[in-house]
């Protein structure tokens, strides 16, 4: 499997599993490759395995710098040597979700038939809908097939949240601690319409010639940025905003008149256009669409307590006083889920003006709580 | 001036100024005609006249049906006989704000050069960036061609109040009364970021055609129509959104894999591709830029409190509980200066899950507020 559109050569380290999955649309997709990255050292005991899932927009690269811009892995603040996930003590696995674009099998990959036959060119539209739920059995692969039985931890924040909380619902026995960080058991009213934005403008691009751009080379650039954009902005407290860019003028003392007169303006366009070098739209369409179909009680015939009833596995829970993406009011609903189930669970709220990207920057009191916990867990399970 | 841009053909009720403005980007616009409409009957006095200014996307057709759209008039709620802005007590004139597209002077009307000669095409993207002061110096040539020397109040919510504030700044002695709704003293970052989203994408629509879609009648319906949904987002609340939509699948009792699973979606698409049947690109950049640069404090040397100093002013300032668009933290800051400027002021929060569109809707405790101000300001007068 190759990406057909134009791309670096990038040979992504991955796992391809033949028989493949069958997702919760029903369709089959084999083979499913899983692309990933680890760190640290798996021990004799085969016991400090701690699963890192990523965002959105996150991939494998966590803890080293990025293939493609070159910039540092998405969450070196927290994995890495004597950091809160210590790549020192711990064996760390990230996988790029099922549905991304950085190696693992979705839109940007090529498309196989139903008896598995490479059919050249890549799935486009045609990738299948796909679920948290579907990301979270392409980890399973991975994790068994690198000879684990149980991980010491699943950790994630946002989309990454949605699917440590997958994991702990559906397969509790491997899962010995949990830690869903600034997320929600369901995408809310509000933050499926910010996804609906990001979609139309994808499609509203002609660029996306019907989501076949692959056949032309030219990709859905407009598109894909304004999408950014938006999220962008859900990502970032007014406060962040304000203390970023207040109403500074760019380059100019008063009003000019002139386009790209507010720095918040050059900055959100930098970050649009920068991330559709990255990011392949049908991508993005596709995990918008798993994060908005998210709904965990829903699996649980609308009882969310049911999802951990009986759970032996350890949660903290997290979030951030500015998240208004995934308020805190949505992990105590979690959490009193928890609770409910008789689970272990820990709770903090961290105090922080950064919004929801606050777990991914310099939170030392996040990482205290976060790093203490997978300590304690480590120790009771002699890891 | 006509529109170029095909459009059924309204007769706007407007008055035409030879002499027009000077603008604050220095430019000069000659003619200037501003399109309104008034209801109720100015008294002998000339004593009873209240200005409503509109928002970003409204129109002088406040309280009649539209005539591009057959819909109700926009304040129904808040302005005709026996509601709070009492038509058969008041006289009360509503005008299009320059920059518009309801027959005032802006992109989609006819351009004309320095000496005022029409040019046979509209001004699209040549017509000049322009400040809610800007609008207010129109509607003002509009008052005194009204005969009316004094304003019993100026009323309005959103960019509304941003004009009603700038009104009582810039003409305090013409100002007996100010009720700035649901707004602020300046533009937020994060809502000049959101503007910001609904530009580029208009700028992304190939059909916007660097502005000039008036050459070929195509219009950018989708990039126009995507600024209107990510707006439409932040004029709800959370609640509003949950509400009115939840995570209802559209016709579907589960998840069908379907496109516009989710009412809130159609909704959103509905939204956005009613507004540009009534709505220009080129007027939207020119009044989300205006409001942007507004900022009052920045008018008078930085200091909010100079903008008042001394007002003879009465003052309603209105916010509402779930508005994170305008938060009551920025009436409470406009608030503030008006006491240090010795004004005299009343403030009230209106409780409600509405967010923004509030001050749009039925709020008795809103139109109850406004209606015993506006009564009490008229007894004083004598009106």
């Amino acid at each position: 499997m190759s990406a057909v559109v134009p791309l670096p050569d990038i040979q992504h380290q991955r796992a391809v599993f033949p028989d493949g999955l069958t997702l919760d649309s029903g369709q089959r997709i084999a083979p499913v490759a899983v692309a990933y990255r680890t760190y640290g050292r798996l021990n004799a005991a085969r016991s400090n395995a701690v699963l890192v899932c990523h965002a959105l927009t996150g991939d494998q690269y966590v803890a080293e710098p990025h293939p493609l811009t070159g910039k540092p892995g998405w969450w070196e603040a927290v994995v890495g040597p004597g950091r809160a996930i210590d790549t020192e003590r711990f064996f760390v696995i990230c996988a790029n979700v099922l549905g991304g674009c950085m190696g693992s099998t979705g839109p940007r990959e090529e498309m196989t038939d139903a008896e598995g036959r490479p059919l050249g060119r890549p799935w486009g539209v045609d990738f299948p809908p796909i679920t948290i739920r579907d990301m979270v059995r392409a980890q399973h692969l991975l994790v068994r097939h690198l000879g684990i039985e149980r991980l010491l931890a699943v950790v994630g924040g946002s989309m990454g949240g949605m699917q440590a909380l997958e994991w702990a619902a559906t397969y509790p026995a491997m899962v010995a601690a949990c830690a869903p960080i600034a997320t929600a058991t369901h995408h809310s009213a509000q933050n499926i319409a910010f996804h609906e934005v990001g979609r139309a403008a994808i499609h509203a691009d002609p660029d996306y010639q019907g989501g076949r751009y692959w056949q032309t080379g030219r990709v859905p650039a407009q598109g894909l940025s304004v999408a950014r954009m938006v999220a962008h902005i859900t990502y970032l407290s007014e406060q962040a905003l304000t203390r970023k860019f207040g109403r500074r003028l760019r380059g100019a003392p008063a009003l000019t008149f002139l386009e790209d007169v507010f720095e918040v303006e050059s900055y959100l366009r930098h970050q649009g256009s920068t991330f559709v070098r990255r990011f392949d739209a049908n991508s993005y369409l596709t995990i918008t669409r798993a994060m908005d179909y998210f709904d965990l009680a829903a699996e649980f015939g609308g009882d969310l307590v049911a999802a951990f009833r009986g759970t032996a596995t350890r949660f903290l829970v997290c979030s951030f006083s500015s998240d208004w993406l995934f308020p805190t009011s949505e992990s105590r609903n979690l959490v009193r889920a928890l609770n409910g189930a008789g689970a272990n669970v820990s709770f903090v709220e961290i105090a922080t003006d950064k919004g929801h990207d606050a777990f991914l920057l310099d939170e030392p009191e996040f990482h205290a709580a976060l790093g203490g916990f997978l300590r304690g867990v480590a120790a009771r399970a002699g890891a």
